[in-house]
């Protein structure tokens, strides 16, 4: 259904045409300074038409807070946003609407429900992803705020130009220490300054030529881009079926052209010894444990350990290109849909706050439950409980 | 939570020394003949010890269908379903005990609850999946029967040894005809026939020389399950947040030892371009729509088209390995985890049981949820219907 | 939270002051006929100031659908619905606000969130409801459409003054035949002729000179409002937790002001012996099963059985009166609430519409889960079912 | 279906002639002490044949803990819990098997699955409570050890024998003091004195009346349960939907045999005016506000405030009698179904426990949320809230 979440839920609304896209966040803290200003910056970085990389349709995506705020602050309540579309009408059928899209959700839709919206884009277009924009800067608002949580995605891969010393490359160690370096300090502002969203100057140039020329062919790429969550707090996520990182991996995948997700050492940690892959705890400056290195990925046992959450999510090339391709029409004839308008030739830029925003959706959540669990047993009376419990040896 | 599923919903128990773990199946369709024998086959294939390379202990894990059947026949009503566990003591505090073991949910469990099962396992431990693996049978046993849907998961890596012609190869087309033969033709049986659980006879030879070496050097080694799913319907997986690859990424992520999900294409996907990647429709010999190619792996927005479902998980070395491990203990003090006993060097091939009952219970919920639209929407009056809504040209 | 239902989902957001009210309802099927006209009637019926016995303020709740639906047709994705707020400005601290007001909100939402919408009412104003009664009359119009039903609440007592014939006086057959002929036919267009909403006459005069009554001496008066729902398939229900009659019961009490729910026999049904309160079967003409009587209500063991349902809730008499008021202040000083404004002295009229789309909400999310189920067991294979479960004698 | 709550969760299973019912608790806060001895006491009270009034089939329901504990402490994961059917067998058919029973489940089960359990209670029958008495325990147990709440529930009526000064009275003020003060002071042992579960003893002797006079006359009688809540936090309860209210008239009417609700001032409530119904605040002993009168029942808006929360159920006269009945068989024969066995002439003495049970689930589950909620929100920054959100006067 429409709606991400337990305790902090986003349900969202919207296809591409009609008068408008939101959602409702239920759920957030009450008593939390929050405005549009809190929320429109992310938006905005999701937003085509940001440079010639992305499409170059400018939506304007203005958002209005409805409801769950009064002078400025959070009641509790749910909150009501909403962003207007500008281009309302109901797409009109043109020539080439005999063929579904391939590799688009046209046929599909058409399958599930009888009928489809008359634009092929409907609720699979990208517009949808503008409500989950809007749920995650409020999550991200609150996390920053209490517990200094800091969540920042960056392009890693464009087609086969990638960052290196990321955990794709070939060797025993999957994660090097120049990676854990960029995990530790990238900012969404060192992203941003490059229209690729990767902060790696030298890859960014080469991702650009990649997406120029594919631009050039009338083609399109795909890419990853990896996030990473740091100062999470120890002890989120559920054992069993909401493991922090399978929720994650649900958020994830459901963003638009998603193909794939891998959490710490990924699939690159199937290839080396249980040895090397194991994270050795240490003693932290604080006193407390933490782990030497971290192909967990900041989860033990699907919760969390307090190191860095990372974590990378493959975007396919995207299915809207300008080249005409030959398909079969709706009743099956061959024939040719011919390519109109220009396209993003590669979504992985702009979804680099949709990654941001997910992620934020499954903290808040997690955290949330965490809270719950936590303060409970908080209240409890103290009893004697085994060491064996407790990981002590027993007293003497 | 303990909870998986909408319509069809397993809520599983238990942990490594308690009495007995087990499920309450909820939502199995009425009518359908069941008995323990339709699920002891997948818990049987889920069993360690079942030979040299799997964890010598042998845990008989025999089910009892306690409620939701009478004369062998489904009510309609929750099923209970339980496995003893043989071996019943809590465990006793031992010397090693003063270190959480890296890489395992000692800690992050003792950070989370205050306390924490007194042997390591606790709720992390591969014995819970038995729940999952029944409720499994039964999503599998009703999809077989009423749509023929065949799930056949194998091994596809051991640490760097892959199968030839799965995707992750370097080269521009990411799925070869030989692998879409594969996914066509591969059952249970012939994955059974070697003990890796590949079915590729030349790459299994070379897994168990891995798997072997790794055992051997007291280690342990990772590897890639792959699933395919044949005959699934048309039409299931949500829009948006459910679209059928996020909670199939959830599923398998939920799965003990994960680090990883691709879903058709996958992360190669990532590396061709679109006019590549766009998989053409085609008409099929039954007059519907196909697709030439399937790198979307049978689900297009969220949704599937009938193609073959494809989908590869990774899993980590297995964290328990025989060999002495430094690491901090619970205080912070560095010392030496001994290793003792004997451990499962490779986790994939007994994980396939568990990947195909995870992939059934996605298949089963989204079909459930799919029905309940389709049925509703069936019984409204015809209308005139915008043929923009419909895919076909205006009516002259 | 803010979301009710499962299949059939309604997320409403608004307070009273924000910039609107509205809703999302997701699981609409797909391919019904949907306009702005088949909402706005029951929201126009729900609006205050319809009358001199409802308060004067005209909030005028012009709904716009702004997605889900397009040329008239719903998609089957969800259905954003917005009513815009006259009065957008929060509330300014009067003098009077030192005081929570008595049997209101404002004090336990103080407690709860540490913080309260400025106006009193909030979340917990009345027009909350706007979102609710909108998406009940999505599932009034789709049941309507595809089984005929009819759900229809009227006024059944205010303050002593009751209907004659319904169940709540003493004998010893709980539910009259008069009270059944009026459940049979009862149409809202009746309820409606009078401003009272009872369809009875007589009743109706008394009814009102209780409100004027009350309205003249600055008070407040409860009463009861009567549903009925006709035609509801069979089968609808959940055994356990989820019987139709403790959804609606939790739909019910959801109301703002509601304070208690009785089901067919009700209350009075507890006085009564067995072998009269039992209802017998009988084969009705078309051939199936109906009830003799019908003090279930509709229901047994929580699943419907195809006979009227019926159920009464109760109101209390609103809570702001124009009366001045002895209370407490916020910070425990004795003190006098003086009123101010107009009130409505008796919401049961109001509530009708209210009332109406919450059993429709119930009714529609129970009947898409039963066909989730009926289309589900329909597709397995014919089996021989021992004749126990099935009801019959066994084959000689 | 059979899951109830968001944050404790209880998962039921079981019917009558199955090998075992249980169930599956989910979120009980670690580090508590519990053994089969904190749950075996109100199974115990729930079990049928205790006394002449009640049937005298002895079902010793002796309750295991499956998992979730280590050395009788809770671990925080799901805890397993069985009670073993003494008569397993499945039901064999038998002559006066071809009617379905008069307001029983038999027929609307077999019209909602297309088959029903061979024996009619299936999964209605009461034995399903178990595993809702032992969730209950665990919560009532946390509830009271964290919070010193104490849930007493006790029969308040028998037919038309009430106890006095309880709210169904004709008269102006709807609760009396001596109402007022038997909430304050009822204990479960005093409950427990008379067979009846009636406090009043005069009236206790009455119903003892009653009721044998029904079990003479091989017919059946309903009965009104009334319950308190006693010390229950303020802020429980969520607005709109799930007001605390609603989820316990779900609770409530879950259970078999119901047929009504009311809180607070209930039904009686509509019948007196607004000046009289509101209840003024007052300055506690602790400095904190609570209500002169309590005809809210403990809610205001949905949210507990901190005063006793009680209500009534209704159960009908039981539907098994001692009786021969006309009614049609499933062939819609007209006939007489001859009565079998000694039945339980009033459910409302066993139903105390489940009553309980239901309420305690219902606050332990909102007093979870509200924890996230509490806990979340204290961890943010303070600000300065304009003080109309405060309820307090502008500073000066």
């Amino acid at each position: 259904m429409s709606t991400f979440g337990k305790l902090f839920r986003v349900t969202t609304f919207g296809e591409s045409h009609c008068k408008g896209v939101g959602a409702i966040i239920d759920g957030a803290p009450p008593g939390m300074e929050l405005t549009e200003n809190d929320i429109q910056p992310q938006l905005t970085r999701r937003r085509p038409g940001q440079s010639k990389l992305t499409t170059p349709r400018d939506e304007k995506d203005k958002v209005t807070i409805l409801s769950g705020t009064e002078y400025g602050i959070t009641l509790g309540t749910p909150i009501g946003l909403q962003v207007p579309n500008l281009d309302q009408r109901p797409h009109d059928y043109g020539e080439m609407d005999i063929y579904p899209r391939p590799s688009h959700a046209d046929w599909t839709y058409l399958q599930k429900y009888g009928l489809k919206a008359s634009s092929g884009g409907g609720r699979a277009s990208a517009r949808e992803t503008i409500g989950r924009v809007a749920g995650g800067a409020i999550a991200q608002k609150y996390l920053k705020l209490t517990n200094n949580v800091e969540i920042v995605a960056f392009v890693s891969s464009v087609g086969k130009v990638a960052m290196p010393f990321v955990h794709e490359l070939e060797d025993e160690e999957p994660v090097s220490a120049e990676f854990y370096d960029m995990l530790n300090n990238i900012s969404q502002e060192e992203v941003d300054k490059d229209i690729t969203r990767c902060p790696h100057p030298e890859t960014a140039e080469k991702m650009k030529e990649t997406i120029m020329q594919k631009s050039a062919e009338k083609d399109s790429i795909g890419g990853t881009v990896t996030c990473v969550i740091r100062n999470c707090p120890v002890g989120l996520g559920e054992p069993c079926f909401d493991k922090l990182e399978a929720v994650m991996a649900h958020a994830m995948l459901s963003i638009p052209a998603t193909k794939g997700f891998e959490f710490g050492s990924g699939f690159q940690g199937t290839k080396i010894p249980g040895h090397l892959h194991n994270d050795a705890f240490v003693r932290k400056e604080d006193g407390t444990l933490g782990t030497k290195t971290n192909n967990s990925g900041g989860v033990q046992g699907g919760i969390t350990n307090g190191e860095n959450i990372y974590f990378r999510v493959a975007f396919k090339p995207a299915a809207t290109i300008s080249k005409d391709q030959e398909t079969a029409s709706y009743d099956g004839a061959w024939g040719t849909l011919a390519a109109k308008g220009r396209h993003d030739p590669c979504v992985a830029p702009r979804a680099v706050p949709i990654v941001e925003a997910m992620a934020a959706l499954v903290i808040m959540d997690s955290f949330l439950q965490q809270q719950a669990r936590k303060a409970s047993a908080a209240l409890l009376p103290s009893v004697e409980i085994h060491h064996s419990l407790l990981g002590v040896p027993p007293k003497k």
